[in-house]
């Protein structure tokens, strides 16, 4: 019996999950989908990337939305999509502190722990941006 | 070191999953992503939904991708990304045969195998369609 999940279950679920799809607009309308690590934190989703496609479509047309799910069986799952818009992080304080959480999160994530403990900047290539919620919905069949 | 797939491991990855993000834009621009069950066959991602939200947005906006990827972590993974657009299966025979493999890849889905055996139709309720693909990229790291 497929069911919406409360707003509560569905952040739980974002906070749960290390692994969401992002769905942006590319130039042209075309929908795109990558997969990204994540953290969600203060009603933000936090992404770090390397530069490319994504980050271009989003620095064109902030709109983005966030999946992420808890898949067991066909019959048995959780799905929470946050819609928000893309802001990319440039301020020095914010870079800092993002730098610590996906650290503290991620602890295998070796770039930027390398980055965090020798030079206190991202690499020049790395692009940190948040997605700013601003709703949430989420569906689950049990 | 992340790398490109080629267009037979990027297809061989579509062939192997059976899990999939449906990206499509909703109304007004936004992006859209969903997790289906699909079936990857002749250049065609082929997927049975209840109506709702992703049915109607790609009815108005046909353009769709269609994401899966295989996480084993952080860094050993693959992800293949079909770009296309949406089509509607209303032929009798497309939606029979469409049900058929659909039965064969999935058979435990229950509503699908009642279709087939007692109604040779699918529930009103039950909407088929396949996204036409246009083009396939894939990325890997390993």
């Amino acid at each position: 019996m497929i069911e919406k999940l409360s707003q509560e279950e569905s952040q739980k679920l974002l906070s749960e999950q290390c692994v969401a799809r992002l769905g942006c607009v590319l130039e042209g309308g075309e929908p795109y989908v990558v997969p990204v690590n994540y953290l969600f934190k203060d009603g933000f989703i936090f992404i770090h990337s390397l530069p490319g496609l994504k980050v271009e479509a989003l620095r064109a047309n902030p709109k983005a939305c966030i999946q992420v799910d808890d898949i067991k069986s066909f019959f048995e799952w959780r799905s929470a999509i946050a819609f928000g818009e893309f802001e990319e992080i440039t301020d020095a304080t914010e870079l800092e502190e993002f730098l610590s959480e996906i650290m503290f999160r991620f602890p295998k994530l070796t770039p930027v722990e390398t980055v965090i403990n020798h030079e206190e900047s991202p690499p020049a290539e790395m692009v940190l941006f948040r997605i700013r919620i601003k709703r949430i919905t989420g569906t689950t069949e049990r």
